[in-house]
């Protein structure tokens, strides 16, 4: 399943279709999943500054640190002559930033024209106001302005070679769940259940190799379970505890994530009842999935269903998902929530995520969707429900 | 080994130091590493906005998406009342930023006075220029200025019971390590080594147990040894091929990182050369390490060494660490490099890193370590040299 030119050459063709209505002659891309989504460039140098410059028209020119600049092609489709590394002692210096030297390169090759309208990614994981300043100041002759996320709103609507790669993370992320409820027993320590976990998501299927997941595996527990983003202690999980795991499959980095809540002994009556009706919410959710509709009549279904049961949710109930690198598997674009009017199409993918947060208790459950042509293609095959020794719906 | 309140207030002091030396009224945090520091709050939350508000004198705010501040009580040491929490549909929308809310609040308390110089983390990741953006034009009363990573350089020299934390997590990588080399056989897919790395970082030690590192485990394997920053593929590792492992071990967020380089089958000449030179230069600069030289002392023990095997290295060959958040498991202050000047202390913690990436082949040999009264102390303890049926040095 290796990407072809020919798909990133449409790709870049619809990024540019997209910078010609919102009139930017060219575009600097920061976001680690966006620089892959084009290029196919993946190694963990996210951490020192690195821009994808994406012209109109003519070569892109890839720019990061020069010990990773190098191995470029390892990995991307682009040729050496359009990566530029900068030096070394550039990295980590408060009396200099790496992109006055990332710049001025972009000036040597003629890159520079004075009055281009230059987007940026502003809001993107691992560009920081002070890599933004230096941009600024390095580079007068540009107009900068925001992209407004284009390259993620591009990656919306998947091919159906990325839904390949979905279906494959669907593969890692069933085994990864069975493997959290096949181990999560009372005595058990929660950092030995989240080490189970990670070695089922990394080692991924006979068939499908594993990849590490934007998250690391979340699963507050007990009187915790409330608070969604908790990971792990190494405290032994007890009689009676509820555990709410949430994790991803990931294949050649796109991501299916998977929620399920688990009790350790018998449910507290609360507890199923709110299973119960978070269910009831999933499948009104399922069933409403369908293109040609807004994205906030899922939110509707969902708001519906829920309130037969005096319940409400003030968070979105899913977002959009495909590529994913840390801090998160989300595309930030197309979310679940009664103010999103975005029109479903088919291939959109999306963590549908039931999460309901209460006092001293909670419970999710969630499933990676695909929209078909006529309703929905589930990627993960787990039973849903409160899975104890029994699963109790 | 809970952090105390005490210890807690005794970095609050530190930091309100150097906000007064460089003139600082208020100082706002989001560096999850630096939030950690000051405040003991966990979990997986920096992947949408959140700032800890620190005045030169009075009660820290805590700023995050409602359903993790509601939360923040489970890890931090903060009272509720210091929490604030920001709607949830402020959550990935192009139309507004959730500092806007987090502004007008901090307002509403009285807490944002005119003229006031307001110290920002520009250099911090999970810090975006549209936050930036945001804060500048909802605060105008306020006047921004670069922090200069302060509570960083605040956080290089450890307390005791950081070290210990340290002392911990070698533990723990001690551990990988072994299983990265008792897994790396031929015939084994490289996903799977990683799983196994991975199941042992998570699960630590039956004394200690695990947390997630900052960064995942890097392997370039065969040709793409030269490159630093690749993870893994499905790929099995075949006869004669060097992999090189960089991972971390963790605890509490506290961060060992260690390398080893490991040759399946008979090491070609110019390898074993390469692993005596960078064994060589490791044992000159650890020699070397004492209180009060500068950082860039030790560079030049290991740009002397390599010279007499003919080699030079451009980039840094170490970094201050500790505590750790994705995407990186250094401070980003001190570095091992011949511009660096800064004064080794006692407690200053350090990865000392030989990575050598030659054209088709690398190695990369490493040690996490204390500067002690007089001398070094190792945190971890795996053999050093090149790592194969036996060890070759």
């Amino acid at each position: 399943m290796m990407t072809s030119k020919l798909e990133y050459d449409g790709r870049l063709e619809k990024v540019r279709e997209r910078m010609i209505s919102q009139g930017l002659s060219a575009l600097l891309v920061f976001d680690p999943a966006n620089l892959y989504y084009l290029t196919g460039y993946n190694a963990w140098s996210f951490y020192t500054p690195q821009l994808l410059f994406v012209p109109i028209e003519g070569d892109l020119v890839f720019a990061a640190r020069e010990m990773d600049a190098r191995g470029t092609f390892r990995t991307a489709w682009l040729t050496q002559e359009s990566v530029i590394g900068y030096p070394e002692n550039y990295v980590h210096r408060p009396d200099r930033h790496p992109f006055e030297w990332v710049g001025a390169r972009l000036r040597d090759r003629g890159l520079v024209r004075p009055g281009s309208r230059v987007g940026l990614e502003l809001d993107a994981h691992f560009f920081s106001p002070r890599a933004y300043l230096s941009l600024v100041s390095t580079l007068p002759e540009w107009e900068f302005i925001d992209s407004l996320d284009l390259v993620n709103w591009v990656r919306v609507v998947k091919s159906p070679g990325e839904i390949d790669l979905m279906r494959a993370a669907g593969a890692v992320v069933t085994g990864a769940m069975q493997t959290a409820i096949g181990n999560a027993k009372v005595g058990v320590r929660q950092c030995d259940v989240a080490a189970q976990i990670s070695h089922s998501q990394y080692a991924g299927t006979p068939e499908f190799g594993g990849d590490y997941p934007a998250i690391v595996p979340m699963m507050p527990t007990g009187v915790d379970a409330n608070i969604p983003h908790l990971t792990w202690t190494k405290r032994e999980l007890a009689d009676d505890e509820a555990v709410v795991i949430e994790i991803a499959g990931v294949h050649q980095r796109y991501h299916t994530p998977l929620a399920r809540t688990i009790i350790l002994g018998r449910p507290p009556a609360k507890l199923q009842s709110l299973a119960g009706a978070a269910g009831e919410g999933m499948e009104a959710v399922l069933e409403s999935v369908r293109t040609d509709i807004p994205a906030c009549d899922l939110a509707r279904a969902w708001n519906r269903e829920i309130a037969k049961y005096g319940l409400e949710k003030a968070s979105r109930i899913g977002y959009s998902i495909g590529i994913g690198y840390p801090p998160d598997w989300g595309e930030r674009t197309v979310s679940l929530r009664v103010e999103d009017e975005t029109v479903l199409q088919e291939n959109m993918t999306f963590h549908i995520i039931c999460g309901m947060w209460m006092d001293d208790y909670g419970y999710e459950v969630s499933e990676p969707i695909r929209v078909t042509a006529d309703g929905v293609e589930l990627f993960a095959n787990v039973p849903r429900g409160l899975i104890g020794k029994e699963v109790y719906s």
